[in-house]
Formats: C-alpha cells, structure tokens, sequence
C-alpha cells in the first residue's frame, strides 16, 4: 500500500507503470505552465521519475538523475501523455536511459539520463571554486506572482514554486534592466516539499530568462537543456542564479545554479535558446555590450 | 567529383553513405586518441558530420552542430563503425538528430545534435559578460607533446592538435599543481587545418582534464559532454580555458570556453565525469578547498 502523496508536484510527476515494462503512463499538470505551456523542466523531472522506474530491473539502486539533457520538439498539452523508455546502459555506479514524452502519437520531448544514487553524504569532502551567491536575505526579496494586473499572461508555475527575486535585479519591471544578463533569487515549494533530485530538475528550469535583465524581448523557446544535480540539498530555499553569458546570433546561453543552506553548489544547469529583442535586433539594443 | 580532404581531421571524419539512407559507415582514426581510446570529441565531430548529412533532403542548410550532447556507453576500437541516424524534427530554423555510434552491434555513444546555420555573420551584434581568457602569448606557452620520456602513456591527438598551455598552469607537470582547477592555453589543428564548427567540437575536449589542477587523479571518464557552438571562429588559434568549478561525491563538472583573435566566445561545453583521486578520497587531498 502507497501513502498518497501529498505534495503539489509529487502528484503532477505520477507516473503509472503499464503491462509494457517500457512505456508510462504521465498526466501533464495545467498548474505546471507558463503562458499556457508545460515549463520545461517539469517535463524533465517526470521523465526523470520514468527513467528510474525504468530501472527497477537492472539497476535498482540508480534511482536519482545525476545529469539529464533535454531536446523540446512540441510543446505538449496538459493531459495525457506517455513516456517510452530506453535503457542504454546499466552500469556499475551509474546508469543511462533514454525517454521519449509522447501525446498523441508524437514525440515531444526526448531527454536522456544519466543514472545514480545522490546520496546525502555523497559530499563527506568537497571542493568548489564558485562562491555561494551573493544576494538578499529572502525577506527583502520579491515574491513573483503568478498574475499581475495589466500583463498579457499567467505564470502558472509561480503558484508551485516560491520564488523570491532580489530588488537589486527586478529593473527590468520598471522598464530599467540593469544590463549584467542575471537574475538572482531564492526559490523553494510553494507548499513545502522538501528539494530532492527530481525536484531540482524542475526548480532549474523555473526562473525567468535571463534575457530580461538586458532588454525586453518575445518568447525565449529553449532548444536544448541540460541539468546535472551534485548533491542533495540541506532543508530550506535554495539560493539560485540565472545568467546568460553569451548573446549571438539570435540564440543565448544560460547558465542557472543552485546552492543549499550549509553553502554547497547542487545543481547545475546550462541551457542553449532562441531569442528575440525588441526593434527585430539579434543582440540587446540597449545593454552594456562588453564587445561590439 | 570531389577533391580528397587534404586535412587530417577531414580524413579522421569521412563520412560515407550506404545504401541506407539512415546509416553511415566512418573508419575510428587511430590517430586521435588519448591513451589508445578514441577522443570524445573526435567521436562527437564524427557524428556531427553524419547529422548534417541526414539532414540533406529535410533540412538541407542545417549542416552545422549548434548543440550537442553525448552519452559514452562503450569506448569503440580504432577501425570501422557505424552511425545511425534518426531525424528527432526539421525545424525552421534548428533542426535536431539523434545519432548511434555502433561498432560490433554495440552502441558506444550517443550523441543528440541541434543542427542550424552557424553563419559567419551571424553575430554582427553579440554580446557577452564573459571577457577574453587572459593567457601567456602563444610563444611563451609550452606545447603539450604526445609523448614524454617516462610518461606510462601516449597522448596521440597532441601530434593532430597543436595545444601550446600556459606555463602557470603547467605546476601539475611538477607534483605542484595550482589549485585552481584551471588550465588555459591556445589550440589549432596541428595541420593548419582551418577550425569550423565540427573542429570546434573536437577541440573543445582536446584539453587534459582540469582535475590535474587540482591533484593527482586517474582517469577521469566524461559521463556526458554538450557542446555549444556560438559562432564561426575568425582565422588563428582559439585560446582556451577548462576548469572544474565543483568536486563532490566522485564526481566532477568541466566547463570549456574557446575564444577566436577577434575576443568573441565561439564554443563552450560543458561535461560530467567521474574521478578517483589519488589516496582514494572523494575530493582533492591537498587543493585548497573553498569549502570543507
């Protein structure tokens, strides 16, 4: 007998083995959405919770996605959908998987995992050349609303997610982005699920574009998202950071990180995205440009 | 008629159709690799080049790799192999292939590749808040030899790339390494061979890993490694950074950065991987840890 859970996003990453060891069954959560979309890494960690189910067999102590790579082909509706499983390897201290999210007969989200036991202790000795995050007490940040009056669209996810943004870096508001290309906050549950692999899947996914920081611009659509979780977190918000390092082309890079309360750096993740600044420009029209 | 590859790596990455038109036969080049194993990204170039061609009647001007994420399932054996191809979705602008590196029946790496035009003018304007690698002059820099009396092993691709690292960063040469988890350098092809996306993503693994840096390790073998190409480098050497930016549980991340002469950042990757220091502890014995 399960214990039904309890929490907002343990009950919106369900996934339901069927008679086909390889194939789940998911239901894509509406309250999990930004501008009526599922957020990305949402659907990362559902696939994640069916790639360690997949698992079960051949490598049951891998349970916990150490690193994971997304590819979005579509955007899926909120309802039903299936996760096709493929295990690539099941080794010894870690394991690979291939998922496919699929809805109606089309894959729209493909994302391979590398396979582990994120243990609590894992980090008995560490090292690390990138401080803690610098920002804040979570009382003098802001708390992003799910609706605010006057704007064309509902942040869905800013109900599951308590995401408390620094002053210094919500210019952008007021029409004033202040240029670095980073956003910086604490982000936690809204309903106080504890943070767990599958949980920072989702919680690096969940910030703003970094973009805002420099101009405004349309939808930043991510072509590519990998995540690498390094340890598990000590209880309590997460301290995070979002920045984007390079603007090219019309495409950017992000680069979001994670640290817990004792100072540790436990997630990662980089991500590759389509964007495009107001005035049809490939490159901010008003930031501080370093080069060029 | 085409006019035979004059350049090593062009040779080290023939891609040849078959009858099929989802597989292609390559020939693993003995030449690039790091103690008799294939390089990553020699591996990841060669796949690259096969997702170009699979997208020659979908996507015919998406022949370049934007991004790539590999999986190393099985270290393949110089001399014949496979890639299979599977066109994930043609897009407008991107396009995205998942490509299987097959030798004797056995998948030894996958690799998903966001396939577009990386033009050269694609950044008329660009922006980054990432500066120029700062390095020794190329003449003041020591080129890393494929192999050194006493040394246990050959480095082979060092004769295929010309990687000249910084004498500050070269303690580790001594049993005194810096600390840092740094090591910065420039890199070309050995052959003059000039460098466009597919070289980008073999280079940007052709550095010794930064663990070195830090201690002595073994060998430190990447779990998975995405690669972003940003922009078509201009004409000379690309200076170079890999560093670690944490080590916990075993396990390391790697970032990347190549810069071209005209101080954009053209490529960046990032990698996980799995490391043994000596005396068997989880963390660096004698760096100079930030935390812990």
């Amino acid at each position: 007998m399960s214990v039904p859970p309890a929490y907002e996003f343990d009950l919106a990453t369900d996934v339901r083995s069927t008679a086909e060891a390889t194939s789940f069954d998911i239901t894509i959560d509406a309250g999990f959405a930004v501008l009526g979309k599922a957020n990305g890494g949402y659907l990362v960690a559902v696939a994640g919770r069916a790639a360690g189910m997949a698992l079960a067999e051949a490598a049951p102590t891998h349970r916990d996605p150490m690193a994971s790579t997304a590819h979005y082909l579509a955007a899926p509706d909120p309802g039903p959908a299936q996760i096709l499983t493929t295990v690539l390897r099941a080794g010894r201290s870690a394991s690979q998987v291939r998922t496919a999210l699929i809805q109606d007969g089309k894959v729209c989200v493909e994302t391979t995992f590398t396979m582990g036991a994120v243990r609590a202790d894992g980090g008995a000795q560490w090292w690390s050349d990138r401080r803690p995050l610098e920002l804040a007490p979570r009382e003098e940040c802001f708390r992003v609303p799910s609706r605010q009056e006057g704007a064309p669209f509902d942040l869905t996810i800013m109900d599951r997610v308590d995401l408390r943004m620094d002053p210094a870096d919500l210019g952008f508001t007021r029409g004033e982005p202040a240029g670095r290309g980073a956003l910086r906050g604490w982000i936690s549950f809204a309903d106080g699920r504890p943070i767990d692999p599958l949980g920072l899947l989702f919680l690096l996914d969940a910030f703003p574009p970094a973009t805002v920081d420099l101009a405004a611009s349309g939808w930043v659509p991510t072509l590519s998202l990998s995540a690498y979780v390094r340890a598990l977190p000590t209880p309590g918000p997460l301290r995070m950071v979002q920045r984007t390092q390079v603007v090219d082309g019309g495409i950017i890079d992000e680069v979001c990180e994670a640290w817990d309360s004792s100072g540790r750096l436990v997630a990662q993740a980089t991500q590759l995205a389509s964007v495009r600044f107001a005035e049809g420009t490939v490159a901010p029209p008003s930031a501080p440009a370093v080069r060029r």
